[in-house]
């Protein structure tokens, strides 16, 4: 961390106390052994900006990662870290250079270029904030614009404009462009709440440069009065006047950070930021009491990737269909966690550095925070009034462990929290809040819409289009070890008809082992089906599987037809579970390059692929793509 | 509260802090005017045994509860509490005598027996504790009971029993009897996990007699090694050496309590204790802060049955079927909750009094509590960093009320929160802990399992038989007042065929406002519908419905077959949501007399009464029945 690192976010400056003083120089004290899995350094940033700027005159890097090495080398340094080599430091890059997007692996031990593939599929690499910043004030310099601005009553000074991706409907997508939407600021800093609709541009890319322009219609602006979510701007009658409430913990908490591996009650893992997915956890494992030692669960876990499809099909906003991890970063996107606020008092907080489109490294102050979770729930409890003598009463609070990070794309915020419980359960929850993207309308009550619209009027002016948030995560999950199987648990109905029991009915269990890719291609809420992955070459005591339950909350499905050409960039949606066998490359579920790709080659193309050949053999790893669900606001 | 009751449930003497006792003073310093939704005191219950026991000679109790005034009476009470007659309090009891089951209301202003009648359908009353204490204790003077004991090579001062419902299969069930099932104790407090299979005994309630006894077959008792769930009996290395935690107010909480009314926030509502139900909410309204007013969400909502069938259709087992609330009494079955250990440290507890079965007032100390819940979540936040300046980062951590109470029904713990958010949201859940109900068997390793045997080997000679857990909500929602809508919002997918966009589907939203009772009959998890109680008579500013949407967790159905005689009984499990008009005598939804009932009087009867006549007008109001699901540990 001695590197300083140009931060091109602004950082809200939050007062810190001393505990958490405390914290950061205990962090930074505490030895610092590499790790495989550990997440590029800033020092190693740098090491790969001096590299790959070498190989190009003009470059751009879109991402800079750990290159993750095989897993087979991971667990063999794991049986022995004191004595076993740890595999070279790898970095994986994707650049742009001469209008051409790079694949590019560095071995950071020999500072040699281990690979340079020019990428020649369809799509382009996510998005830099620096070209995004830049396009988004070419408007205000371009004269088509400023007449649609004042033919509208606004003034130029007041108007804000923002990126987006444009997605691919089987044109020629040749050219690396996005589209601009532009906002009215004047008297709110809501702007999401003040489009100026009616306006489509395309901007060049590589070009910095406008090539496409149309003022189609003029919409009414929403107004102002009322957009301001600020708390300092909210009327005083809004306050709930509630007392302070706090989570202390007196002695301190009770997990470790080693490095990057957390320990806690009977948990560990190891923790890494991804400027792509945001947190990576690898390696969790649960200590058995009994047998005393570590039994691994989770080998990696992290969002493969998002698709946020928009219903709306009016002339500006019918190609809102995003992809955020391969588009914008999930992980790049990421806000810095406020103390108190968006974590709890007892809360530890770990920075994050993502890399610049110049190659710097770029730091996220709390990123992530780490907190135990006490929210006076009971985990497990018993009362026995039944036997002679004083009644018995046992509880066990819940007490949990969080991992938390807010990644902001645009609009939304999205909160990841992994949570970690004295049960064995992982349980990963991502909550949606911030601000819907609305559409401005003509419309100032519901009775004058006459026609589908796309959504529901919000408020005078405003309509929220539907959509859809897809989220996929990838697990690797090794229960008790590499070897595993999916399994479906299905839930019958058995009729009695001999009359033997007074009973004319029960349920039993009939499992599936999943023996192809596509019997592995489930939808969830479809029957009484439970999913289970076991280790078949491990048993209880007396007999049973071992293996852990996935256990699914709300579930809905995708509604777009297959051949909805954002359906097939976010293909991974149509269903709820995929199970792929153990293959290092295939980690993002919309593909590698997904910034205007057709489709051709994401998690749903690489599993038609298998199921003609591969069979998911309990010997080889599996990989689980859980693509929970929420549904967009309807309102 | 001025009569000593008396308390048959032996309490566990917790250490109280000055901070409880605090509370508890002022609980009772403040002002108690009568509402008329209050539980009966200890007062009024012992006005109705004395009024009831002058009626008959023997005579005794099995549900006694404040009979709910009618809505109409309790509104214009409430419109101007000052100057309106307050409703008369009336009890209504359910009550034994000459082996007939008597339904009496006695008016307590009066003191007259309003109405006694006898009720001559099928099924039973809720049993009570002394009969099931007394039933559990006649095995050990039972001469053949004796003799099977010692052929096991037991000790019968080891020995415990408890009693079951029996439900019914169609025989004749004449006699109000339950079965007995009995435990070895020797060794362990966990008597559940040491059952002495095979035997089955049929007690007469009325008669206090075992008329039936058959010792078919002996089965090996599970030992009794590692069974003990006490904290004090645990190996040391199970201890996760987690540091305290603890949830703090320094400022107290931040809702009141007057009489039974709880104001938190912008919430305010009535709480009461039912023996039959638990927890009651009334009158749950939210604060409008634009409007200055209370805008009524929920009339009234409880828990208006539970339905465990097992799925063990072995000879001892398969008429286990039980209806929790009409038989056990779910709130009669609540436990004192342990400061600190069930709830927080900022909870202030409430007690509550069931009736025992001479008609005396019993104390539940501590049968609820209401705590400020925070966990460290957000409510809402956003993040701005596209505006030129600083940062912006609003943040609003989530603070919600929730009132607890613990049902102890047998094995099972259930956890019930009602939890109100400062979003509006009402969020109702129950949890499952506790001990599961096992079997004893011959097996001691699942391979020598060769058929069927209705659940999973959990430990030597333990079999966990398979079972479903239904619990069904009463829900009177009032949307802004009584006249409300079911409207299941479907979302559909629209192709687009004419070529006029790039994009080729989208979905869109098709509102289906429920006309009949059968329109309202639901299985959630079948398609993309949500399901919204809306105020058709009201409308927001820019004119969209007022409403409420009910959302699902995990969902599941039922699936035993629809005649068998436990489905008829439980045939409220049917659907997830049913819908019926406002009908204050229909509060249960597996009937009024429930144990060895025959499912001729329950909600899914009612319901194909109405669906010839009634229609769900708006202008009536309406009751929801909302069924949620935990599907029983398969483990």
């Amino acid at each position: 961390m001695g590197t300083k690192a140009m931060d091109p976010r602004k950082s809200n400056s939050t007062p810190t106390t001393p505990f958490f003083l405390l914290f950061s120089l205990f962090f930074l004290a505490a030895s610092h052994d590499h790790h495989p899995l550990d997440a590029l350094t800033p020092f190693e940033q740098t090491q790969v900006q001096t590299i790959v700027k070498s190989l190009y005159q003009n470059v751009t890097f879109h991402y800079v990662g750990l290159d993750e090495p095989d897993k087979a080398a991971v667990l063999s340094w794991l049986s022995s870290p004191q004595t076993n080599q740890i595999p070279d430091r790898q970095a994986f890059v994707i650049a742009r250079a001469d209008s051409q997007s790079h694949e590019i692996v560095v071995n950071l031990a020999t500072k040699e270029v281990v690979t340079d593939k020019v990428y020649d599929g369809s799509g382009y690499p996510t998005l830099t904030f620096d070209e995004q910043t830049a396009a988004s004030q070419l408007p205000l310099t371009y004269a088509p614009f400023l007449a649609s601005i004042e033919k509208r009553g606004l003034v130029s000074d007041q108007v804000f404009c923002g990126s987006f991706t444009v997605g691919w409907y089987g044109n020629d997508a040749s050219k690396r462009v996005v589209s601009l939407m532009c906002y009215y600021i004047n008297g709110t800093i809501n702007f999401y709440m003040r489009p100026i609709e009616g306006i489509t541009f395309t901007v060049d890319l590589d070009e910095m440069k406008i090539i496409g322009y149309r003022d189609r219609v003029v919409v009414p602006v929403p107004k102002a009065d009322g957009t301001d979510y600020r708390e300092a701007a909210q009327k005083s009658t809004f306050d709930n006047h509630l007392k302070s409430i706090t989570i202390l913990q007196p002695d301190g908490p009770s997990f470790t950070v080693e490095g990057h591996t957390v320990r806690w009650a009977n948990w560990e893992f190891h923790v890494a930021f991804d400027m792509r997915s945001g947190p990576i956890i690898s390696l969790a494992s649960i200590y058995d009491h009994n047998e005393d030692e570590y039994r691994r669960v989770l080998y990696r876990g992290f969002i493969s990737e998002l698709f946020v499809p928009y219903m709306d099909l009016t002339e500006e906003w019918y190609y809102r269909t995003f992809l955020d991890a391969g588009e914008y970063g999930f992980g790049q996107s990421a806000v810095p966690l406020q103390p108190l606020r968006d974590c709890p008092e007892n809360a530890m907080f770990l920075d994050g550095y993502f890399t610049a489109q110049d190659g710097t490294p770029a730091k996220i102050s709390n990123v992530f925070c780490l907190f135990e979770r006490y929210a006076g729930d009971i985990m497990w409890r018993h009362t026995e009034a039944a036997l002679p003598g004083d009644v018995v009463t046992e509880v066990r609070p819940d007490v949990s462990l969080v991992l938390r990070m807010v990644s902001t794309v645009a609009n939304y915020d999205y909160v990841i929290d992994w949570e970690f419980k004295q049960t064995g359960t992982i349980k990963v929850t991502a909550g949606l809040t911030g601000l819907l993207a609305v559409r401005g309308s003509i419309y100032t009550h519901k009775d004058q819409i006459m026609q589908e619209e796309y959504g529901t009027l919000l408020a005078e002016n405003v309509l929220g289009p539907r959509h859809d948030h897809f989220i996929s995560f990838h697990l690797d999950l090794d229960i008790d070890g590499e070897a595993n199987s999916l399994v479906k648990a299905k839930l019958q109905r058995v009729r009695m008809t001999d009359g033997r029991s007074p009973r004319k009915s029960y349920w039993r269990v009939v499992n599936e082992t999943a023996k192809r890719e596509s019997d592995a291609k489930i939808h969830l809420g479809s029957g009484a089906t439970e999913i289970l992955v076991t280790n078949p070459n491990k048993r209880t005591k007396v007999g049973n599987d071992i293996g852990y339950r996935l256990i699914p909350r709300t579930v809905a499905s995708r509604l777009l037809a297959n051949d909805d050409y954002p359906q097939k960039r976010g293909a991974f949606s149509k269903y709820n579970v995929w199970v792929t066998p153990y293959n290092r490359s295939e980690k993002w579920a919309g593909g590698l390059f997904v910034d205007q790709s057709h489709g051709d080659d994401n998690l749903a193309t690489w599993s038609l692929r298998y199921s003609h050949y591969c069979s998911l053999s309990p010997r080889e790893g599996k990989i689980i793509n859980l693509v929970p669900y929420v549904r967009g606001s309807k309102c």
